[in-house]
């Protein structure tokens, strides 16, 4: 049998799955990790067109348009939004079993009522059909927000951010969404970067004080948490390659600190030393105020040199490192535990291979203070697609308690991304279903729909204590 | 279709898959790795309640425990065996997906004849008649044993066990099931371990005269491999996080020996050194009698110093480890084969990402000396469940001869366990039919009756010359 | 439903990849890697038997009767052909999930219309048929290429070799099939081995001079690149554990050359050292010529020193190795593509844990100088299974566009080996029609024969130009 393209059932292959997403699909959206900019939010400017909400800034459109061998006129050079459109267009046949395929499709029938496939030939009049629909209203950040049914989202912040959008938003009634800011400290840890003495000067301005230790940094930064704490934030987000481990004296921290402040070369090992001992003085003030702790793992940065000096990060030249990673986050993770200081904690890794790895570490650390303390984070970025979702839950499901799970988050810069929780809630969905017809979960309706709504929904509320 | 839950087809998609799976359930089971203790089994006491059998000592279900957020007097605390089981039949419904879920299960059928599924609602009744069916016997250590048809099995035992529960056993012809074995030098290769003096002291006890140096340590060891030996051992067992590989010279192995007996520090160097040594003085011992050599890679131990401190070892707090193992494996195994010196092996991982790995790693030490002499172990620990069983024989399969494959183990501490080697069965049926149903192998029952039987049992029983 | 073994709908489970299939099944082959001896093709010479056209020289198959306990003699010794045969065609039913299984009967059936299952039973009479086919005539390589509908195809050399079985082909107007050199420089860099010396000798006889240092090397490796060129080489070939990078200064450079002139030892740095800017050089040439350049990775060589003494390289001894490949494989390309000198390139891994690390490299390198520049070849070797083949498409589906993939290579040293084409598409028409029938992709047959035909031969012949 044949099914529809996307259709009704789509990811959806019997009575089970089809059940139980009905009970998710009724559920709201706790987007707990993304990019989006709180000033856009604010602001709620209308959009241009199509192009502008699609091609604007969406790194994984830009890669897909690379790899098919389109010009950089055409992804972020001085074409126009329409040709950028046809040239992305063009290229769709070619992206058989690329999740963007999907979440193309969805957002042209969730957002712009459009159940056309693109391709060339049809480029021209979605083009005009999507930017009609632009153009009769409902397509700003805030509507394309309630559209979606967010009932709250976390945006990443820097610890030196002024916040200044979330305290508008905040004392804007008028807009159902919660938006709260979520704490992100890379740059304060990054002291071998080149960029961590700026930082440290917008981190004084913002402090209106000199910061000349550690010492120091530590307590500005906790005051930063506590400003933080003050305007709804619950979550605390670090990228890492491989989460450091290195113990340090005192001592050590202020001269690895001070060279960091008159720019001389820091060692890998002071740096993790660095970063350690930092982590651990953040992690203890998550921990007291109940905020989560996310680390993100494996990601390898702008490794095209000549494209960073044109287009600068996050323009699609990041890729996926394979780091050696359980022997120090297990020492990171117990140096907290023992001394009560950890925090809920969701390890995402952005590298497959270390999905047993994640998934037993888990276990290690998980007690009474919350239902899976520690998490393991959704399929992300290179990942989140059907074979890595279903992976990343498979793996959750064999090795922890999969019914306990906070679920997916969009980690996204695009205020059109929602259906990917749609895509999400398929895939588990579809996934329980499969586990039902083959016999091996019991046919329950009612045990299914607990599962999918909470994993939808309420298990991430209730984790994250909004 | 929807597959009844667990029903006679579980796990078994077609004819094929059925048929297969009937020959190999006649077999008996040859359990050639397992942690029972011979104690029990020969003191053989009858069970208090079905919460001793199953959360008396089961680290698997009080990780899953934990993972829901249950307080630890409900796992290892003072709650009563009726708490306990309350608890643990309330997270079942969470614990989708997980193989603990169908264990369960298959063991409420096959022990006690119960068919309902356990949760929170069901748990009194059942709590009620599986102590019922306790109470009117055939649950002692013996009986369960025998009911489960195994024909031979293998214990863990240290070098310095004096092995007297496995010669009364043997002397003991009430008891079918023949009780070998097993030798576990670990603590005696962990020269750099705090516990390593006071095993040399146990093992100079034992041995009735002082151990000073290196080569007197082989010669100890080597009489306890002839004592084993005598006991009818077939079987030795390692555990490492990679197998090491250093060379060095007579001289050093005594200074790293002398360092072990005064306490000093070890580097990781020097161990690899001490162990690559030792293991290659077992080893060809081992060779000698024919023995075979397990090596387990990959567990990454007692992460959380906290529950260590209150709990000790094997209680839930291992994960697995993400080394690089594939050189020093080589060059291991090549040190032996070189030299005549390589037994008939075994190779484990716990760690999926090994998987193609280990699998091309046999065929580079295959020989006439035995069918498949090195072989591929089973799916293992954390990976025993469908998906980790199910890659680990088609890794064997696309790399190997999967026909040659001497199968399951249990690895437990639980009497209640070996229905594990049902599932395993159902799904090396399951697996094959696929193949079948697909056209990818041909329809030749007799053929697939000879693959399930000897997969099952005839290809250990053979390669371990029992 | 139980399919019929290896029918006409071999691995083809709906009518979307059946359509497909007929598309791709019509394309010519262009085998743009593979081991064959291009003085065999020349001198065309009539095999005795099967025995000699299977067991000769794959080591696939020595490996599979090694791991069933076959003595050395029915493998590499002094049995004859038919007893060598009749051992072959004992072990087949314990390869159930092996894809030689497949391979095996693809041959017989496409080259001696044999459609018999080979066992123990079969084996007399196939043996008979087989042989007879054999003396009746089409068995020559250049009759068994063409009879494979083989438009190209690309051999391995070394830059020494004189590449006169070339010239004679290219004057050969009677052979329809394009037989081009490829350029594989492994010993060039490989300034640590005792191989280099002896090949450095050979260069010099090639190129009539002295070789007397760093530079003049590169310069007579050029010299080569060119003559290469000049006979119709578009792809150049380097096996490597992981892509090394280290910088190194010239005179850095002159001493490494000097040591390896002179034998003495060569730090693991410094060799890197040698191979990064010697890989440096030569990509540029490849880049100036609109060269394609294949990096093969992962392959741990010769494990088994015993067996390496009796019978050489490839024979059986090789296995995956598992290094870390991401970082430095990174700023090696980025090294090219900052000066403009990266060429084509295709990525192959031997492990299967970093399909997701290439298939997420290439997106960092791709450009609008061919459609996707940048490559993920072909599952290889130990992944050439259906399970390989499937992870990698589906990997490069989801990471990147895998309508533009250049697709299969043998990698064979067999004249029979073509049928592992049809093998490959097969199951790349199958997993498009899988997501066709499970409604990801539209059901559009002009789509998929189009993608079928693109990734069966369109797209190679564009991306290396011929």
């Amino acid at each position: 049998m044949i099914k529809e393209f996307m259709g009704n059932d789509f990811l959806l292959d019997n009575e089970p799955a089809l059940r139980a997403f009905e009970a998710a699909d009724k559920m709201p959206i706790f987007d707990w990790h993304c990019h989006l900019s709180p000033k856009e939010i604010y602001e709620n400017k209308q959009p241009a067109d199509i192009a502008y909400l699609w091609l604007g800034g969406d790194h994984y459109k830009w890669r897909a348009m690379r790899s098919c061998g389109i010009d950089e006129k055409y992804i972020t050079g001085d074409a126009s939004g329409y040709e950028k459109f046809k040239k992305f267009a063009s290229i769709m046949p070619c992206l058989i079993g690329n999740p963007m395929y999907h979440w193309s499709h969805l957002e042209l029938r969730r957002y712009f009522g459009i159940y056309d496939i693109l391709n060339e030939d049809t480029a021209d009049d979605i083009w005009n059909r999507a930017n009609a629909a632009i153009n009769a209203g409902g397509f700003t950040p805030r509507e394309l927000i309630e559209k979606s049914n967010v009932s709250h989202l976390c945006t990443t912040d820097d610890p030196a951010d002024s916040l200044e959008y979330h305290i508008l938003l905040a004392q804007d009634d008028s807009f159902k969404c919660k938006v709260l800011p979520a704490f992100r400290p890379d740059k304060a840890l990054a002291v071998e970067a080149p960029a961590w003495k700026p930082w440290l000067n917008d981190m004084e301005n913002r402090a209106g004080r000199k910061i000349e230790s550690f010492v120091a940094l530590c307590e500005v930064l906790k005051e930063r948490i506590e400003f933080f704490d003050s305007l709804g934030c619950c979550a605390s987000d670090h990228a890492f390659t491989y989460v450091p481990y290195e113990e340090a004296t005192a001592d050590e921290l202020e001269i690895i600190f001070n060279k960091g402040v008159n720019g001389e070369a820091i060692s890998l090992v002071e740096a993790d030393k660095f970063k350690t001992a930092l982590l651990q003085v953040l992690a203890a003030e998550y921990a007291k105020r109940g905020w989560v702790m996310e680390l993100h793992m494996g990601a390898m940065r702008n490794n095209n040199t000549a494209m960073f000096r044109k287009l600068g990060p996050d323009t699609g030249y990041d890729s996926i490192d394979d780091k050696e990673i359980a022997q120090k986050l297990s020492r990171m993770l117990d140096s907290l535990a023992v001394e009560g200081n950890l925090p809920k904690t969701v390890l995402f890794t952005l590298n497959p291979k270390d999905n047993y790895v994640l998934g037993t570490m888990l276990g290690n650390f998980q007690s009474s203070e919350a239902e899976s303390k520690i998490q393991f984070g959704s399929a992300w970025w290179f990942n989140d697609n059907i074979d890595g979702m279903r992976e990343q839950m498979k793996t959750l499901g064999n090795l922890g308690a999969l019914g306990k799970f906070v679920g997916m988050v969009t980690d996204s810069r695009s205020f059109l991304s929602y259906p990917r929780h749609e895509y999400f809630r398929r895939i588990l969905c579809g996934l329980m279903g499969d586990m039902v017809a083959k016999g091996l979960y019991p046919n329950d309706e009612k045990a299914l729909a607990k599962l999918a709504e909470d994993i939808s929904y309420n298990n991430a509320k209730k984790f994250f204590g909004i």
